[in-house]
């Protein structure tokens, strides 16, 4: 009887962990399309990420009831009750990470050829495809529960904030040698900063895999 | 016995109750702290801000790990379980509102005169105002767990989009007058988008406040 519970158990936290998995992916796919609508200025591909955000808000539902429940009623410790924890704060990550991929679709959409094949807006595709990689490894660590792959996910977010602050760079740039650029130039500096954001989203998750395998928090002050 | 082991537990509750009051209230005031520092030009008390932001950092910790004690050690049900699952989710909003205050200090210190004195950098002291005000009403909505006073929040944090945009309306025509204008008028942009994003982790309280006493979730799809 008792291995029968452990078994439900163990089930119900792996369907928390592929729940995570596939919102996860979700983003991925998402911040994908955001960034493909924004190099095609392709109106329909900007609309699939506004569809795909509402599953995403559903999907955060999804993972905090299932954590609730493991909560509830298998009243687990140690690493696995910090790892439920570690899940619900994950969930609101990810809902985010999918509110920003939501912002560059729409930025996407209002961008002239021009901004996007300016200095600035050409690095875009660059941030997005990193940060792309860092939620992947970051849940990967999650699922996995990998210390070292999340330690990875905290250098290539430092990689992100120097490009982030290169973009900035080169928007002001842009913009100071034409005043009509003013509208687009801040376009590409919000897209910038949504993309930044989702790195930092990336992070956060990361740091609760340390916290989860080694019950230790280095949410504040890693060294 | 049970009667003692109660009264520890509401302790216990009340404990958590009064860590998430006390980050509150050091929100509210670096926000205030921030934005007197924007007013009046003082390092000092943008310094202020990034000392206080510190002990917010301890302050998460300490929050969720008096949440992980109970779920662990009281193994609550109901509405108590779901009380601590809010405050591990609140725990991280106040945390990144100490953020967005720390990025206003930040650019405060940067900014000219002229840019304070314009038309959209002099809304940013009553979008702060009412920031801070959204920020109390959403944590005396979860300490008190009253709903009603949580939707109230949703309402003010229309309001606090609405002023955000027009800022933003009028932060593209300060800058188009005068290119020279670009660097002080970015900077009231993200001071806007910092105190949005603060109204916006209000909202995320509020609603944790709905799902704690009321069972169900409105993150998604409030009507």
């Amino acid at each position: 009887m008792r291995m029968h519970t452990h078994q439900e158990f163990e089930a119900e936290l792996r369907n928390l962990k592929d729940r995570l998995l596939a919102m996860g992916g979700r983003c991925e796919q998402m911040i994908g399309l955001a960034v493909r609508a924004f190099e095609e200025r392709d109106e329909g591909l900007a609309n699939e990420v506004m569809e795909a955000d509402r599953r995403m808000n559903e999907d955060e539902l999804a993972v905090d009831e299932l954590a609730v429940r493991i909560l509830a009623l298998r009243q687990p410790v140690g690493r696995d009750l910090r790892f439920a924890v570690a899940a619900v704060k994950a969930s609101t990550d990810l809902e985010r990470i999918g509110d920003e991929a939501v912002n560059i679709a729409e930025r996407a959409i209002e961008m002239q050829p021009a901004d996007r094949l300016s200095p600035p807006g050409s690095k875009l595709s660059e941030m997005a495809r990193r940060a792309g990689a860092m939620l992947r490894d970051a849940l990967n660590a999650l699922v996995e529960e990998d210390p070292r792959l999340a330690r990875d996910v905290f250098s290539q977010d430092d990689a992100v904030d120097r490009i982030y602050g290169e973009v900035m760079k080169l928007c002001l740039e842009y913009m100071k040698d034409d005043p009509d650029r003013i509208p687009g130039g801040m376009r590409i500096c919000n897209c910038a900063k949504y993309l930044e954001r989702i790195a930092d989203h990336a992070t956060n998750i990361a740091e609760m895999v340390i916290f989860t395998v080694e019950g230790r928090d280095v949410r504040h002050g890693r060294a």
